[in-house]
């Protein structure tokens, strides 16, 4: 630990502090209502008139003022004590609060040069706010010193935790909606104070923003007795600090001091926890402190418009004057409520803020909005890989898939490499399933799973720091690797396939941002969200439908073709390949799915590299077309199970019709598919048509629903000729060879599909005919014995040396 | 109330009664392992062989004791209260154990008839557990008595209180696992006990199963500090009754005798509350009283094996023994295992449950696996609907378009009649947006919001009772409809487009119940799972990108099309026509995505009715064709928004070419678009090829990502013609036409198309450029006035009977 950091300062807040936090408050109050309302005449310095107004009046007062006071006392402790922070704002739609606070920073004109700290700026400023061509109304990517959008709520709080991890000297004050703490994916992140070392990581301090309200209904927290607030608080592990603001006759100043007391208390308990840490003198988990924080909704706006209760009340949520254009009585009250945060005092002959504003203001990189943690692309340095080729299984090319190894486990290995050279800069995140999922044990002899709350002696791999956590929340694992990556580190989550889908609406929200971001110059690239998606559709035998779906790699290919990439390595070392390049890789969201169960190893790893690095390819071993004799059909592959089971459909046909001329086709990058102007990882045509030829047909087995193929590919000239076999959403807990016949996905389905599309039917009925028998064969076997059929179970590919 | 519910019973459980639960337990265990293990020898009348141990073990042991505990003990309070009883089983994966206890209570024999409760019976229940062609290894619908399959861990608590509403005299007993109690959902839905009424609503019982393990870790409500725990229960609103069993030492009587007189505690409580309700004399919200049980994981099973701790560890979570076919000394620890169950003194000669099992069980529907709410389908009455044409928007034909309302506000309307005639099965679930989604203030009239927590004179529509819940958790929402649904009720979920993704993977959880309920025969249908989709992604001006994604959608129709149906009214009349139909079926999702914001009304309530009843049709008065000119272009659009594009491109067509020949089309119902054969909506090939044509151009103007529509249709003759404009994933808070222009689903892009497409571009190439101009206009307009354009903002349609 530096010097600085983590000091306690007992001395209470100044009059004169206290003042420059008012003004301060004063300050972006007025900046966040001029955005939303405001044109021309920023400075009021004429009388508000209809057309100084926006046409459409859109944005979020209610939580704003909230969020500007407790930014304001921030600057002050932080200013205080020389304490590097970041700011978390769980209620996003505050988004001109996060503008306002940049822009009295400085930040917003150093981000956005042509958005002055003088009249014409701030004109600017308002202007562009949820406006045409401007700005989003959220605490959006383009908001300075943000990294929580927070349009869909509930994330702020994993985000903060995942900001803090391995980064001891960060504070993250986490402003938490009352009515976000009541969805699923918040109420489940408190306990990620578990998780978190005192000693080795940053401090996240919660502020439960407690003004009453969501957009229509009072909040369920603000309606249960203090006293079973405080016992939930407790429960999560917390030593609550309530604090009051902003009753109806309460001197703003009086505010100021309870708050600030709260605020130092809380900054000094987390000094004392620190430097016990440091010290080695923890006894036992601490109970950080966190501040509920109550005052009005839409505090210090009218009280009463046409009769009704504003302020403090629903009625604040969004735009508590409506009719300001049309409505003289409106535009007065917007006028007199401007003029009450006497802005003359507040901004300069110019337009610039005045000194009493930032009186208690931090400066530089201590600037909450010019974090550079906010801006983690730029702190980012890439990782230490080691070779993955020392990981590389042995395939020897006379005899491919003659043994049999688990994918995942060989990837543990690497990982665990990963872990060790990058002590501090990459984790891996999963819901209770790294070793399910067989990254365990190798990445436990490099790491250990880190926990801190209490052990037993029974406990294997639990450790107060480690490089893997693990917690039942798949939305806290993906939250917390999204505040890790977003403030400059990297990281993989592996869960299981189905059950993603818990996070397609995370996902989303991130691959908005990463989009969003792109398109905004001083953002850094940030590491690519990495999923390694195993124990997926094929080989769920034991747990059964539920466990089956392929569905996420739809999700994610909605998003935008920039930030979205999919991977279906079918063997450990096209998975080696792979994952090497997604950890190398910023700004996407890689998904890899890989399965976790034995499976036959095909490609040496030079193939590996080589057709990785394609995307796709013809494996030459696998299909018997020579120069005079072109391919008759092409059987393609993409995913482990899939690939396995074309490749017994080729051995199949290779044996019964050695006539047919069969090429087969891998497709490990499933964007390849897509055409050059649809993703950048698009084929271009001719090469398209040179693999999967204009006029052959294309047997495909697909890993996930089959239409994705056809939705990839339906521009393609081929496309009439291509049948796709995949997840048809049925299953069940059967065997492994059960569920890819209740799918049509099976080896005879697939080489009887060929028989039928290369128009043989007729003339090889008969080895049409074996096929169908032994599929009922396999199908009798599996009822009888709950096993599948040993000539099933135990094939191996034929070899290479006696085939093409 | 009846005279029976809610009895408080004083004297402690006897130990008769408290053997005859041992009994039970140990039975339920037998037959839980058997269920793992055995294909032959079920009574062990025989020495353990190889060859009576199947050959694959699946299965989950590690929750099951603890849950056939629970469930012995309920029997005995529930025999000796007659206290109408669901039991919610949150860990799922204790699949044996559902189906033991059922067996043993004669419902599966009931349910099942060839599976007897007798040697051969026992026989065939042990080898159908995750056999193939058997049954899945999970709570799924094949287990009677069960809603709540539990495979995706984390709803079990929602889908108990959702059971609960509106049935006061049910109790649900809700085991909730302690790694499930990670889960964000289930963090969140424990404050749902501010939601239900304590005199009009049934009673939930949450049971924390903390055995301390989940798959391969601790969980961390295990591993805090007891008071910690009992905070957090409180803060939940809940009295927490602890109770530690199974300690190494303990004779099992003690540990039931403890338990015992903690659940009965926890009943006269209960019993203690409804009576205070019954008699209005309850001062307060009551602190429902809650039990957290501590149990070994794995309890019963062997302590070690091959020198490894297993009970009481993550061990035990699976197949605690893996090996028993191989190696003889775990089959000897098996033997050994089941023995000591006594099993001769459980099973008579013929196999059948002895009296001392059963002594304590309650007969009839008072049996859990029984209880008429686990099978909803058979309680289910059809709803009173009025009709609602009543309701219906005057549209005159010759000036379709005029008037602009809100279809959901109409919607609105209406559905304050569902409220009014169906006072207790109908109910609306919003995440704080049924105001914003523009339902109330209609459904304000006709009903309130419940809400039991503290409330305030400022509060408007919040009561005790009310038919509309709103909780800012998507995720409670649904949970809590689907468990109304479930138990025999109706409902409706409405929520903005982009965060229903959100609870994408309940929604698949829930079709794929659906799908699998479908095949049980004794399973009777329950009412569809309605959707209303609004705040949708074109108009979400004021909230930007992250509140923009049609991609729902996509992942519902992913789901079997046995049980999935989307509808895109795209007025208010063919809103209440589908929601009607909606209202009506069971058995399915029903997805409806309509906007808020006031839009053009197009049909008349005859009209719509035909158009929804056909899913998809021509707009006669739309289009310029004639018998002798037949469409040189065919504009279709599925959506409201789109719709309105694509009426407004067909306009500003027939103006600049009226020598083109137009057809317009509406689709309503998106798997009309499909074939017959691969959605049972889908439309004859036939039918499919005179609407949309073998050979013009097609242009389709998509409500959501365009590639949907290739992908319903890609099969179809035409498809080659067909040109989709939809969601681009482009977004950000501007102005409507600005958000259409961004993705190229604007009108004058449409007209374009159309142009290019019907190789008009060279002929009328100053139309065309027009078009460009307008746009471009459109688009300066918007940058500079922050609103649209007059020329598109008050667009009406021209008027149908001018035109053809
Ligand atoms: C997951 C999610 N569901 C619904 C919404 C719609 N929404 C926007 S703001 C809001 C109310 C938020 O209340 P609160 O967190 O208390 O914020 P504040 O009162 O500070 O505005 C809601 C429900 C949302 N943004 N995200
Ligand atoms: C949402 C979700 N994530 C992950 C899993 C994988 N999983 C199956 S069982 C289990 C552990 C459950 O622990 P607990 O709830 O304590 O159940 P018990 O100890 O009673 O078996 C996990 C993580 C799952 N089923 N659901
Ligand atoms: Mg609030
Ligand atoms: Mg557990």
């Amino acid at each position: 630990m530096t010097e600085t950091a983590w000091q306690r300062r007992t001395a209470p807040a100044s009059t004169t502090e206290l003042e420059h936090v008012d003004a301060w408050w004063r300050a972006a109050n007025y900046l966040s209502i001029g955005q939303i309302y405001l044109q021309q005449n920023p400075l009021l310095r004429e009388p508000l008139e209809a057309e100084h107004i926006k046409r459409r009046l859109l944005g979020h007062w209610g939580t704003t003022p909230g969020l500007n006071f407790v930014y304001g006392h921030l600057n002050r402790a932080i200013r205080d004590r020389a304490q590097r922070t970041l700011f978390v704002m769980g209620p996003g739609h505050g988004g001109p609060s996060g503008v306002a606070c940049a822009w009295l920073e400085g930040t917003y004109t150093e981000r956005f040069p042509d958005i002055g700290q003088d009249e014409q700026g701030m004109q600017r400023l308002f202007r562009q706010f949820s406006f045409p061509g401007g700005i989003p109304s959220h605490a959006a990517p383009e908001t300075p010193g943000s990294i929580n959008e927070g349009g869909e709520l509930g994330y702020s709080l994993a985000h903060a935790y995942g900001a803090a991890l391995d980064d001891p000297e960060l504070l993250v004050a986490c402003v938490i909606g009352d009515g976000e703490a009541e969805t699923g994916p918040l109420a489940g992140s408190w306990h990620a104070n578990k998780l978190l070392n005192p000693a080795a990581d940053g401090v996240v301090l919660p502020i439960l923003h407690l003004n009453g309200w969501k957009i229509a209904n009072p909040t369920l927290l603000a309606r249960i007795p203090e006293a079973e607030l405080v016992a939930l608080v407790r429960g999560y592990g917390h030593e609550p600090i309530v604090v009051s603001v902003g009753a109806d006759d309460e001197d703003p100043m009086v505010s100021h001091a309870r708050f600030a007391e709260a605020l130092d208390d809380a900054l000094d308990r987390i000094a004392q926890i620190k430097s016990d840490a440091a010290a080695g003198a923890l006894e036992q988990r601490p109970a950080w402190p966190m501040i509920v924080l109550r005052s009005p909704k839409g505090w210090t706006c009218p009280d009463e418009v046409d009769g009704k209760a504003i302020e403090g009340t629903w009625r604040a949520h969004q735009v508590p004057l409506a009719e300001v254009r049309e409505n003289d009585e409106h535009r007065r009250l917007l006028e007199e409520w401007l003029r009450s945060y006497r802005p003359e005092e507040l901004f300069d002959e110019r337009g610039a803020p005045r000194p009493n504003v930032l009186g208690a203001a931090p400066a530089g990189e201590l600037r909450m909005s010019a974090a550079p943690v906010a801006n983690g692309g730029e702190l980012r340095r890439a990782l230490a890989l080691a070779d993955f080729r020392a990981d590389a299984q042995q395939v020897d090319p006379s005899e491919r898939g003659a043994h049999s190894t688990g994918s995942t486990a060989v990837l543990g290995e690497w990982l665990a490499s990963v872990l060790r050279d990058n002590p501090d800069t990459f984790r891996i995140f999963g819901p209770d399933e790294t070793a399910s999922n067989r990254l365990a044990p190798a990445v436990y002899e490099a790491t250990d799973k880190q926990w801190n709350a209490e052990t037993l002696p029974v406990d294997e791999h639990l450790a107060p720091t480690g490089r893997v956590i693990e917690v039942l929340s798949e939305h806290l694992c993906q939250g917390l690797l999204e505040g890790y990556l977003l403030t400059g580190r990297h990281g993989l989550f592996n869960t299981y396939e189905a059950f993603v889908h818990i996070v397609d609406s995370m996902f989303n929200q991130h691959a908005k941002w990463l989009e969003s971001a792109r398109k905004i110059e001083w953002r850094a690239p940030v590491a690519s969200l990495n999923y390694l998606l195993s124990s997926h559709v094929w080989r769920q035998d034991h747990n059964g439908f539920s466990h089956q779906d392929p569905g996420f790699i739809d999700v994610a290919l909605n998003k935008s073709a920039d930030v979205v990439r999919v991977y279906l390595p079918f063997d450990a070392n096209t998975l080696l390949s792979t994952a090497d390049h997604c950890l190398r890789s910023t700004g996407y969201v890689n998904v890899i799915v890989a399965g976790k169960q034995p499976q036959p190893q095909w490609l040496t790893m030079e193939e590996a590299i080589e057709h990785c690095t394609r995307g796709l390819g013809i494996l030459p071993w696998a299909g018997t077309e020579t120069e005079d004799r072109p391919a008759d059909a092409v059987l393609a592959a993409a995913g482990d199970v899939p690939t396995l089971e074309m490749l017994a459909a080729a051995s199949l046909l290779r044996e019964a019709i050695p006539e047919l001329s069969l090429r087969v086709v891998n497709v490990v990058d499933l964007a390849r598919l897509q055409q050059e102007h649809q993703h950048p990882h698009g084929l271009p045509d001719a090469e398209y048509d040179r693999i999967f030829t204009l006029d052959k047909p294309v047997i495909f087995a697909y890993h996930g629903y089959p239409w994705l193929i056809h939705r990839l590919t339906y521009k393609r000239a081929g496309h009439e000729q291509l049948h796709v076999h995949g997840f048809l959403e049925r299953g069940t807990t059967t065997t492994p060879f059960d569920m890819v016949m209740l799918n049509e996905l099976d080896r005879y389905t697939l080489a009887i599909d060929v028989i039928d599309r290369a128009g043989l039917a007729e003339s090889h009925g008969a080895a049409r005919r074996s096929f169908i028998d032994a599929r009922d064969r396999a199908k009798a076997y599996t009822r009888e014995h709950g096993a599948d059929i040993p000539e099933v179970a135990d094939w191996v590919w034929p070899g290479a040396a006696s085939g093409s």
